[in-house]
């Protein structure tokens, strides 16, 4: 698949330092962006990054804590003063709206566009978007307040069919979308011809999970089974297992764990506190369990 | 006087850019900091120009356009996880506080220090700020909502005396405080000796105005006339004065203009416009009328 692709606009955590911004990511695919998080100075980091705007219509916020959703009124007024036209959904905790909506009226009057709230449970896993050939679900996570986790997975793609053997059975157009589709096809003499001598298999369907913030916990391995990518925030050194238990958070170790039981195939670690200043250990540790695991840094990008 | 200073946090307008952020200042002096606007993303500005928060303790707010106050609750709640005990007072256009309130309340519980806001007119001049050195006045702006300018301006300061003039006419301790304040000394014979025998002049008062967002305006001079440092908004070259008047912002030409009619010793311009990529033909312009001024970028220290 092109073009899919994730960008790091923050891999912070709650401080900010002199080189991590709050939490943000955008996912693109399938010409569309989807935003993840949006800490403080997402905008900031979206013309750094030269990252387009104009196919954003949906921000999926993980929970309340203010690292993760700072930067939504000001994106939003940024987004206004760029003449945007098309609706921008926002799925968060029903908790937002009523804090956010005043600030957007008063400081975003006459916006060219519409923000709608999307509240979700956050206490069960639910679809929050879906179109023809991606899902997007949360699925809880066991934080200090109602955190959930997000899984983008593209639904299974058609087969590919074998241009010489359409035309070596005559098979009529009007039947090409069944058997890229799985069909059979029949022939006029009503001879059977198995799907696979006339396809390939389809591509493979990639999925990318977003685990932040959250502590230790085996409970979410079945929505995260597998997955290309895996996102596991890492906001602590195992040798500082206590800090991560108190706040609720999991350590490099507890990460990379998680992603070897959940049998994935890849893992990015971030949200690191900002007591490191040099996250080369966060790294280490994480790939002593699970070595193909990388670290984020504001403006990477992870292609899928 | 030492250590008296300001520092640009951010100098863009209300779209951020590679190189300028939303608008932020921090004046300091006499060992306090006083930040003047808190755009987004001012808290990692703070970070990233190694700015102390620990003397901070009010931050003036000029206006209600969010790229002058959307960096509140995130610093709030940053100085939170410091924590910080001072109380933090926040000048600003009454209608701030029932905004920002319920987010703090939802996002800051449990602050380990007190947020005050402190409304103010904007329709008038009113001291905002006073102690034994330093006063802080704000002023009316004209800008597509309510603004105003802020001036600090410290206060006359004592008359050096001269130690062996005192000690010539034998001064007892109790008395020097008033002749530091210019009170003439009348000796036991009942001669009096007149204050220019025994002090030199103060140092000069220093006074720091702001200027941000506004039309061209010259009834702001006699709040501004004579300062040390002026800051004026320039957000456009004067070849989009139909820009600038539409939007109620000032062209770089009129911000100098009202420096030299206004007499004050040093210019600073800022604010600009995202569509200046290259600002130096804004600095060009502002010269060609005031030669002492320079252009504020992010980061920028200007000693006063």
């Amino acid at each position: 698949m092109t073009d899919t692709r994730l960008q790091i606009l923050g891999s912070g955590s709650a401080m900010p330092t002199k080189t991590r911004n709050q939490v943000s990511q955008v996912l693109s695919l399938h010409n569309k962006s989807f935003m993840i998080d949006c800490g403080e100075a997402t905008q900031v980091q979206m013309v750094r990054c030269s990252v387009s705007v104009s196919r954003l219509n949906h921000i999926f916020i993980s929970h309340l804590h203010g690292d993760h959703c700072f930067g939504l009124v000001g994106l939003i007024s940024t987004l206004g003063m760029k003449s945007r036209t098309a609706d921008l959904y926002i799925h968060s905790h029903p908790a937002l709206e009523p804090l956010l909506r005043p600030l957007l009226n008063f400081f975003c009057r006459d916006l060219s566009f519409r923000v709608f709230f999307e509240p979700y449970s956050q206490s069960s896993s639910e679809i929050l978007y879906e179109d023809r050939s991606l899902i997007v679900s949360s699925f809880p996570l066991k934080h200090s307040l109602p955190s959930s986790g997000f899984l983008f997975k593209e639904k299974e793609k058609e087969r590919h069919v074998l241009p010489e053997k359409l035309k070596f059975y005559r098979v009529p157009v009007k039947e090409i979308a069944a058997i890229k589709n799985g069909a059979d096809f029949i022939t006029d003499e009503g001879i059977v011809v198995p799907n696979a001598h006339l396809t390939t298999p389809p591509s493979p369907s990639i999925s990318y999970a977003y685990c932040s913030d959250t502590v230790y916990d085996e409970k979410i391995i079945p929505y995260i089974e597998g997955v290309t990518l895996l996102y596991h925030e890492a906001t602590f050194l195992h040798e500082h297992l206590s800090k991560a238990k108190a706040t609720m958070h999991t350590t490099a170790l507890q990460a990379a764990t998680i992603a070897a039981k959940a049998n994935v195939n890849r893992l990015l670690i971030g949200h690191f506190s900002a007591r490191y200043i040099d996250t080369s250990p966060l790294l280490k540790e994480a790939q002593s369990v699970f070595p193909n695991t990388s670290l984020v840094e504001d403006g990477a990008i992870f292609d899928l």
